[in-house]
């Protein structure tokens, strides 16, 4: 009896450690839909979460407009574990954000006595607190705030929602504040081999290395570079000894089949 | 009668004129997702797509996972003008993609002869077309073919889905084979002015002259540089006289509140 209970709770601890996070990511804004700015966030958030052990799963970029926004945010919300928005808090007329997810929850817009009292310091020696300014300390009704130095207007936590600013460097203080904060899984670790191949050389042994090694998988991702092709493969897992069994057999693999690999990988633009 | 009939030809006329033409995006690839790789095709598809009269209404970010593109491809394709997707086309095991848009489509996947023929042609000099490499002939069945000169494998058109690579170089090719040869409306225009000022400083006289501008959309985009706080402005329109306009009276507007604004707009990175 005592080791049957044994490997219970045995059972019980490694499906807890082996949950896999997700959160999705709702990118506001026109300017990246019009092309006229490049998006950093995905990648950048994409990278915290994974610190945190959560994995982005989706992205969807929306216009500047209510009803975009809120189907978006209700498609999302429920089936990750978080949801991350980007874009559009600031003070001015096309910043939506606040109003259409309040819309999207069902709950009125308050201003939060705590995020006035921040914008009112902020903006002390700023020319004061306008109208405008007051705008950013909208909440949808039940926030907390999630607070960042650079700018004085924080962001919101609604349940699993995080409402986060846009412009890139204020998002990364954003998220700095979060670290640690919130519940996450293993990390996805993940190791990359660059090569001077054709990807297609190579395309049977990508195959049968990923088959042999549970749990990981291996990304392959071409490259042309001065007329010369190549390639980086990724390999991804959160076991560390598979993950490393999986580099070495790769690696030999490669070898074997007359193919030097660079660790780290090969820059694709030189 | 003759008047009314004219009155009535003018009316149809203008209907087709305003009709906005739009596309939806499909970025699929775990790249992305893991935040290992940039992306680079959100802006220059839309960039590309706005030269054709064609608005980029909505982006997915999806994992290499047929369910997930799948859903995508089956949700935007019906309410878009246009759906585009890039990534999952070349010849490895993580490349899904056509696949996947079969599965959406509901019709078989085969090997498209003229396809199977350009690769043929493509790798008689470089080792031969491998099965890993006829992969990349296999279209949805009813597909065209959408020709590129840099890497041989063609992207793949079906119905007013277009199947693009991920490597933006390729990306880039097939637009260029595309240029001009599917259906769109009036381009939208923007200005840019940049000025030094906090936008929630002038976020009244935004609002105000956006509303005077019928068809005039103004974004304000800020940005911190060297310590000193400024925004660009841009003001998009597919009316070019509406578009001047709204561009004259926001200068005056900045300048009469005491704020020299740059046509062309400030970069933020300077």
């Amino acid at each position: 009896m005592p080791i049957a209970k044994a490997s219970h709770y045995r059972y019980v601890f490694l499906m807890i450690e082996d949950r896999i996070w997700t959160a999705a990511l709702v990118i506001i804004g026109d300017e990246i839909l019009s092309g006229r700015t490049q998006d950093k966030n995905i990648s950048q958030i994409a990278i915290w979460l994974n610190i945190q052990g959560i994995r982005l799963s989706e992205v969807r970029v929306v216009p500047d407009v209510e009803s975009a926004i809120v189907e978006a945010v209700n498609a999302l919300r429920v089936r990750h574990d978080y949801l991350f928005t980007t874009g559009g808090i600031g003070p001015t007329h096309d910043d939506i954000t606040v109003d259409a997810i309040a819309v999207a929850l069902g709950v009125p817009v308050i201003v939060h006595p705590r995020a006035e009292q921040i914008l009112r310091d902020y903006y002390e020696t700023r020319g004061g607190l306008t109208e405008a300014r007051l705008r950013m300390a909208r909440v949808p009704q039940g926030a907390e705030l999630i607070e960042n130095r650079v700018s004085g207007a924080p962001g919101i936590r609604f349940d699993n929602i995080f409402i986060m600013a846009g412009v890139p460097s204020i998002t990364a203080m954003m998220l700095d504040g979060l670290s640690g904060k919130i519940e996450g899984g293993r990390p996805m670790m993940s190791e990359s081999l660059g090569c001077w191949v054709a990807e297609s050389e190579v395309a049977d042994l990508l195959r049968r290395t990923e088959q042999a090694h549970d749990g990981c998988q291996i990304g392959s991702y071409p490259f042309f570079r001065a007329g010369k092709v190549g390639a980086n493969f990724v390999i991804r897992s959160t076991d560390h000894e598979q993950l490393s069994k999986c580099v070495v057999q790769l690696t030999e693999g490669l070898a074997e089949l007359g193919y030097a690999s660079e660790p780290g990988g090969i820059s694709p633009t030189g």
